[in-house]
């Protein structure tokens, strides 16, 4: 396991034991996580926008529409994308000690854009796939209006860290004789059941991949 | 309902119809996520970093340890936050129409440290409340080390617009005869049964803001 920063501006500085480098540790907090922050410079300052992702190999995958000002920004730009997991409040026994559990992901790098429609087509197939992974055996393959209508951005995890607390609270040694409850809320993303379609024009079994839905 | 962006930066240009630029709304949402993304502008290129958030009156919260590079690098920074919920999947009859439903708001503007030690104090105590109600009346007073060592920023909303998506897929007419399950999971965040700190030194029963633990 790498537990060196690939670059000062990716190292955690603050609370360096929480720092992990390696990329193991770093793809699977990408996995887990559907949505990641961007952001990007403009002439007006930084600007940060939600976003899918998925992580292909040592890639991390973007796309949207043609026309979103995330994509055409941030191609050929040096943007930083983070993806956070909460998994918990920590309740300590002051107001300063309070805490959250979590696993973050920073990643800085310039994405390279995906214009080859074959190449796009291939990628597009296992980022939807990443994101549900069942879906794309139901679905019919994109024509090339589709593929044309969409950008796609591949950025290296090279230069990537992720952050990491876990377990309870930490409170000054004095605090521990004051009498009240301490602990951890957790907290975690769950899926319902599937609502179908009421647009739906024939009757379709909820497949498992919706009904079981779950990230790994 | 004010439904006109304050800056064109703000504004939602892609599907301008997912666009609410009302106080309302964007309180709503704020209130409800717990993490914010902030998004600075460094020598480097941007950088996006999560942290808890809270909304008092028409001012976004953040604080955080007074050695923290975000706060340091925030104040009298232009900066943008970006809070995001997921509420589902989209699973759409192709690929090209899958999506994600969300609320997010985004605030650009320049934030305003406070460094005054009386009303750095009653506004963490306020922010505390906010992230977990009720919790204040268990806590002790900060004392003068713990306000020095935290910093706290606090940014208007004057400058933020919402976008929206909800509702089932949205298919091109000629894919509705496609035989497949079109619909959406449902995503959400949920609070679990709240873990004692194995370190207490006595018994403490839960409070009630703990073991029913839920957002606005």
């Amino acid at each position: 396991m790498d537990q060196t920063p690939a670059s000062d501006t990716v190292a955690v500085k603050r609370l360096p034991e929480r720092g992990h480098y390696d990329a193991a540790t770093i793809a699977e907090i990408l996995d887990e996580a559907l949505v990641c922050h961007v952001g990007l410079t403009t002439d007006d300052g930084p600007i940060v926008i939600p976003t899918l992702h998925a992580r292909i190999g040592d890639q991390l995958l973007l796309h949207g529409s043609a026309a979103s000002r995330l994509l055409r920004t941030a191609r050929d730009q040096r943007i930083c994308v983070t993806v956070s997991l909460i998994d918990g409040l920590v309740l300590a026994r002051t107001a300063f000690h309070h805490s959250v559990n979590y696993r973050s992901v920073v990643i800085m790098g310039t994405p390279r854009e995906i214009t080859d429609l074959k190449e796009k087509d291939t990628v597009l197939d296992q980022l939807v796939e990443r994101l549900i992974p069942g879906r794309m055996a139901d679905l019919r393959p994109n024509n090339e209006k589709e593929l044309r209508a969409t950008s796609l951005l591949s950025l290296p995890l090279d230069e990537a860290s992720a952050k990491i607390r876990t377990g309870g609270p930490n409170d000054d040694a004095e605090d521990y004789d004051l009498e009240l409850w301490a602990g951890v809320v957790p907290m975690s993303t769950t899926y319902g059941e599937p609502i179908t379609d009421p647009n739906m024009r024939m009757s379709v079994p909820t497949p498992s991949y919706a009904s079981e839905y779950g990230r790994p």
